[in-house]
This record gives C-alpha cells, sequence and structure tokens, in this order.
C-alpha cells in the first residue's frame, strides 16, 4: 500500500493540515459522547461542508497504543511497523539514537520489601515532580554507568517517567529487544520479570534484570521513587520518512515528548510551540504556514482527560480547539483534516478500539452526508468505516497529489 | 491476525455468551426479513443497549457452508482453516479420531440403474428414519470391514446421515483426502465420480470408488437406502484451541452434532442438553454458569426452516429465543454476543453470503445506533460491516481480555 501509494504520488504542492485530537472518540455517558455532547459552532459548519467517515486504527477490536494509532494515521502498517515505547520516548526528549542503542521507557515507583517478595505499592510513585524525578536520575547515574561492557545513560521526563538507555558496542537488531514489560499494571503484586521472548533476546534479558537490582540498590534512600518498572523496550526501527514517500515538507506541532518523538521518526520537522495551550499551537502554524506542506498538530488533552474519566474536561477541549479552528481556517489550507488517533471513552477510563471520527475539507470533499462531527454523524460519511492507514490515501487524494491507479 | 490476538491476550476473567442463530440473516420476502417480522420484545430492548454491526461471514459474495463459518466466529480464518465436512460430522457423532483416519459424511439416497447408469432419484433416501439407517449400517458394516489393507467403519447418523471412517496404517495428508464430492445436487442425474483433485489423492480416490461399488452390492435389497452419496473427505487437521488462544474455559451448548462437532475442534467442551428446545439449553446455560468462562450457544433450526423456505416457522424461532432470552440476561454475563453464522433467506431456501446482523452487549458498548436486532438496522452500528473472522476481537475486547496493540 505504501509502495503503492509512493508511486503514486504527484509533485504537487498543497498545504495540507492534519488535526489528530488525541483519543477523541467516546461511547455513550449515559446517552452522549464527549464530542455529541461539546458545543462545536466552527466544526459543525466545517462538517457541512467536508467529506466524512470513520477509521479503525489498527483492526477490528483491537485498542492501539498511541505509537501505533499514529503510525497508522501516517500511512504506515501498524503491523509491519511495530516501534516500541522506549524509542519514541527517547526521541520525544531529544535523545541521540543510534542502532547501536537499546531504549527503555521506565517510570520510578514505589515498591516495598525485596528480592522475590518485591510489591509495587504505587506504579509512578505518587506522581513525583519533575524536580524530584531529574534529581533521582543523578543518584541513579552517579552508581550506574555500565552493566556487562554496556553503557547506561538515564534521561529524566516529566513527572515519573524517563528513558534508559543500553549503549552496546554493535549493531542491535530488533529482535534483540523483545523483553517482557516488568509493568504489572495493577498495585499489590511483585512486578513483572523483564524475560527474554526469544533466544536473541536473552542477552539484553540478563542485563536488564541487573540494571533493575542496582537501581533497586541505588534508591533504597527515596521515599517515592524507590523502585522503577521497565517497558517498550526498543531499538532504532526503520522507516522511510514522509519527505522521502510522498515529497511532503512536514512538520510536527506537539507539546509532549512521545509525539514529538514520533513525528521526528517519520521525518517531521518538530516546530517550536511557545507555551503549551492549543492556542499557542495556532500561532506557530500561522508563523510557520509558509514554511511546510504538510502539518501535524496534535492535541493531548483530550486523550489525558479520557484516561481520568473527566468527561467534562475532555468536552471542554473539544470546546477550546473548536474556537481556535476559526483563525485556522483562516489561513486557507487546501485540506484540512481533523481525527483522533484512538478513542478515550471517558466511561472506560482507557484507550479503546472504537471508530474514530474523521472529517477531510477540501475543494473536494463530498460533503451533505453528515452534520457533526461525532461518532455517529462521521460514520454515515462518504470515507465509511476505513482502517487508520488508509487516512493518507484520502489526505493525499484530497490534495490532488496522487496519479491515477492503472491505465 | 490469530497469534496477534493471541499475544495481546489478559489473563483476565470475564463471562461470555455467544448465541448463534443459524442462517439467521434473511432478504426481504416481499417487503420484511425474517427478523424484521419477528416480535421481539426482549432483543429490542437489549439492542438499545448493544453496539451493533454485520459481519461478512467468509469474504464479500461468499457464501460459507456451517463449518467454514463456525470457525470465522471462533476467530480461524476460513481460508487458513478449511475443515471438512467428513471430520466435523464425525467429532459431532463421538467417533474417535487419529490422524491415520479418513473421514467421509455420506447420505443414503435412492438410486435405480448400474454402472455408469446409475441414476438418482432421492438424494437423502426420503429421510429415512434413525432406526432404518442403523439397521442398513449394520448391514453395511458387516459386509464391508476392509478395501486393500484399510479399515473400513461405518457410523449412524440422524435421519439419512452417516460417517465413514477409512483407517490407514501410517498418518495421512490433508492433500490426500481432496476428492471430489459424489453428490450431484439434484435428482434424474447420475451421481459424480470420486475423482482425486492431485496426485496425491488418488490412491484414496481408488479405494473411495471401490467403496462406493462394495455398498451398491450390499444394498441391492434395500428399496429406499439402496445407494450412498459421499462428500467432505478429510483428516483430523491441526487447529489450536481457544483455551491455548485466550485462555478461555469454553463450553458448547448445542443440540446438533456437526456443531457438537465442531465446537470440540476448538477445544470446547460441550455440555449435555436434556432435550432439544432452547429452553433446555437454557437450562444447562445456567446450571453451568460457574464452570466456564465461554459459552457457545448454537441454535440450529432458524437455519433449518430458511432452508425448507419456512418463512413463518422460521420467525416462530427467533421470537422463542426472544422468550428465553429475559432468563439469560439474569445471569448477568460481562459479554453478551447475539448473531449467526450466516444468512438463510427462507425466500432463497439456501445459505446466502449476505452479511449477519450481530450485537454485542457489554458495559463497554457504543449504543444507541441500531433500534432493533436486524440486518438494516445493526449494519448502522458503530462496529460496521466487518468479517466474521473480527468478531472474536471484538468479543474480547468488550470483555477487556485484549491489551493495548503497540506502544
Amino acid at each position: 500500500m505504501h509502495e503503492l501509494r509512493s508511486n503514486l504520488t504527484k509533485d504537487k504542492k498543497s498545504k495540507i493540515v492534519l488535526f489528530v485530537l488525541d483519543g477523541v472518540g467516546g461511547i455513550p455517558y449515559p446517552k452522549l459522547t464527549e464530542l455529541e455532547s461539546a458545543k462545536t459552532p466552527s466544526l459543525d459548519k466545517l462538517v457541512k461542508k467536508s467529506e466524512t467517515g470513520a477509521h479503525i486504527p489498527i483492526l477490528s477490536g483491537l485498542t492501539p497504543g498511541s505509537g501505533a494509532a499514529h503510525l497508522s494515521l501516517f500511512g504506515y502498517d501498524p503491523l509491519s511497523y511495530n516501534i516500541g515505547r522506549g524509542i519514541l520516548e527517547a526521541l520525544g526528549l531529544d535523545v541521540h539514537v543510534t542502532d547501536k542503542d537499546l531504549l527503555i521507557r521506565g517510570n520510578f515507583s514505589t515498591a516495598k520489601g525485596n528480592g522475590a517478595k518485591i510489591i509495587i505499592t504505587d506504579r509512578r510513585a505518587g506522581r513525583i515532580t519533575t524536580e524530584t524525578n531529574k534529581r533521582v536520575i543523578k543518584i541513579l547515574q552517579s552508581k550506574i554507568k555500565n552493566i556487562d561492557g554496556v553503557g547506561v545513560e538515564f534521561i529524566p521526563g516529566l513527572e515519573h517517567r524517563f528513558v534508559c538507555k543500553l549503549k552496546f558496542k554493535r549493531k542491535l537488531e530488533s529482535t534483540e529487544s523483545m523483553i517482557v514489560d516488568t509493568d504489572p499494571e495493577e498495585v499489590g503484586v511483585p512486578p513483572l520479570a523483564p524475560k527474554n521472548i526469544n533466544k536473541k533476546s536473552l542477552k539484553v534479558s540478563k542485563i536488564i534484570t541487573k540494571l533493575i537490582s542496582l537501581i533497586r540498590i541505588a534508591l533504597k534512600n527515596e521515599k517515592r521513587a524507590n523502585y522503577v518498572l521497565l517497558r517498550g523496550f526498543s531499538v532504532f526501527p526503520k522507516i522511510p520518512t514522509i519527505q522521502s514517500l510522498y515529497g511532503l515538507r512536514a512538520a510536527s506541532i506537539v507539546t509532549y515528548p512521545m509525539y514529538k518523538g514520533i513525528s521526528k521518526l517519520v521525518g517531521m520537522t518538530p516546530l517550536r510551540v511557545k507555551g503549551s495551550s492549543i492556542e499557542s499551537q495556532v500561532q506557530t502554524l500561522k508563523e510557520e504556514f509558509d514554511n511546510y506542506d504538510f502539518f501535524y498538530f496534535h492535541i493531548k488533552k483530550t486523550d489525558s482527560f479520557g484516561e481520568d474519566g473527566n468527561f467534562r474536561e475532555k468536552i471542554k477541549v473539544i470546546e477550546n480547539f473548536d474556537k481556535q479552528l476559526e483563525k485556522v481556517l483562516k489561513l486557507r489550507f487546501d485540506v484540512v483534516c481533523i481525527t483522533g488517533d484512538h478513542s478515550t471513552p471517558s466511561k472506560m477510563k482507557s484507550h479503546s478500539w472504537h471508530p474514530v471520527p474523521v472529517i477531510i475539507n477540501s475543494k473536494n470533499s463530498f460533503y451533505g452526508t453528515s452534520k457533526r462531527f461525532t461518532e455517529k454523524e462521521c460514520i454515515k460519511g462518504m470515507m465509511g468505516l476505513f482502517e487508520g492507514k488508509n487516512l493518507m490515501n484520502f489526505i493525499l487524494a484530497h490534495a490532488e497529489m496522487l496519479s491515477k491507479f492503472g491505465a
């Protein structure tokens, strides 16, 4: 699909913006979804002139992680390009990564007991501040620099999050990074062992086991951040860039490390945003409008409030986005696409498999099928229910950037 | 897909029931379908709180056999796991099967003439009674025990149906069982020859030819059951169990041999049903509720009446099911899924390719899209139109048994 679409790409310049409202989709709670409850006059107006549909991020019934869902939106088959959370976090934190590095996403956590009797009491160490995080990282880095000849580097993230980079002396295969996540995803139980999933990952598994023991000792005087949960073990993936595939100069306007990471992975230039509000992101879009063809504009808070089960605040983020939309439309993009990467129903407090509404506004839109940017309205549209990895087909088609297929 | 889903399965326990109303889907006859015509107050109420969709059993436009359609519902790709009718019937009749056996589904039939001039006059020998069947099987077994060193065993089924087991002295490959069915599917014509489809099945083909000749001679004094039509030549397939794939303790509540067979094939425990009514099946469900995680509940008569073109009786089966539904809902399953394996429109008197309505009721359902459990209403739902093999994704997702895919 990927190659096919790339071969059809024409050398036509268009201005495209893709808004991803993270986790925007919902389920009725109790009668209406977040999108159905939100007052969105600008969106309502835009939808009436847009082509609509709903995308299935990965496959029917599969709930995606954010990385996989985003790859899909950018046109990559998420089943072929499975990218670990470790690499995404690292890229988002501007960590320099080579093909000799193994990246791990870490959470500081609180545990009691020792050895085989360790019990996790808080998976996020009470969400310590970023300042505390930086202090604890310094302790770790001063005490752990090398395990069995492999260099160890710790990089602080936001709150309880950090990245650990293992620096090998040779190129790594992706199979070597296949290690079981240690996060048990509940408290009151022991962490999982970082077992190797295949023979090739045995060596790495042993290093990780040692790493965790050393960290436990190094953090013994900490009250909250006295343990770590590790996941997303991953190496640098080979992935063609948006530029090489479609000739698009692509930029990202994001405020969270992981999304910056994934945008860099596909060759986008992350643009500087002054502040973290949607308004400041729109300001960046205005300022950089002339410099790029394709803008990926990511709004995080819809997902965060969905995960917290905060129905009202999720609605407010949607309404806030709606208020900013008028300014964006004045820029006169050739194609405006608005969707989410997946659903995060407030009722479920988690990502879900439910389809995500999509609208595409261009002069080529088949409009008139849907009245609002909601799950139920958009699924009626002419794009129908489709796999997320095909969204880029539609976007490029609306931008008149794809040649005819076949004679 | 299979492996992917299996890898994502979490160790969470849920109570799931999957109702399969065999051949429940229809086409307008003349204005409404069977489901549209039926009075179903309980279903109507349930649908309003359920996620809905419609499944394509195999692929667009392909009409499935029951075995293939069921495999699909249980999450197996029916194009990869092609299981013969012979093996399904044999398992349903509790025949012990090893990898050295070749199974054949047989119908007693009526023929006139001999040799190349045999003409089939009744494909089901006037639907002889099961008692007659047993008597005739005894005659066959007394006269035919061995062909070219291959053991021959006959097992009576219901009415005109039987199973023939050929016992080889070595393990068989599935290619060896690829033989043309002899049923011409019409009367007044000769049977088809049991030709080999490839070189590897030549030997078996010769044995079958001899078998048919010997049967014709053995039954020469029978008036009705004086001939046989053979089909579904098959060997024991390798198929992973539901338990091994998803950690579900699965049971089947079925009243027909073939469906018992297919449920055993995927590792379900067939439960004893006292009688053959839906009511007695529900009684079994109640009694065994605590002992299993997943119940496959099969209702046969919707299909039988559809095949007979009996629109009114098919409606009655649906209405009868509706009456039993309240009792089931009192059991408080985490997930209730109701669908069919395929459509059997009374107007067509046969299986068809038309999509089959699906509802899934759980606390995670996106409801509010469909008003009734009918073809037209369900297809509007948030599961959309999807391939049957993905149904299990949705069921496991609703049961919160699948982890996120990707980072």
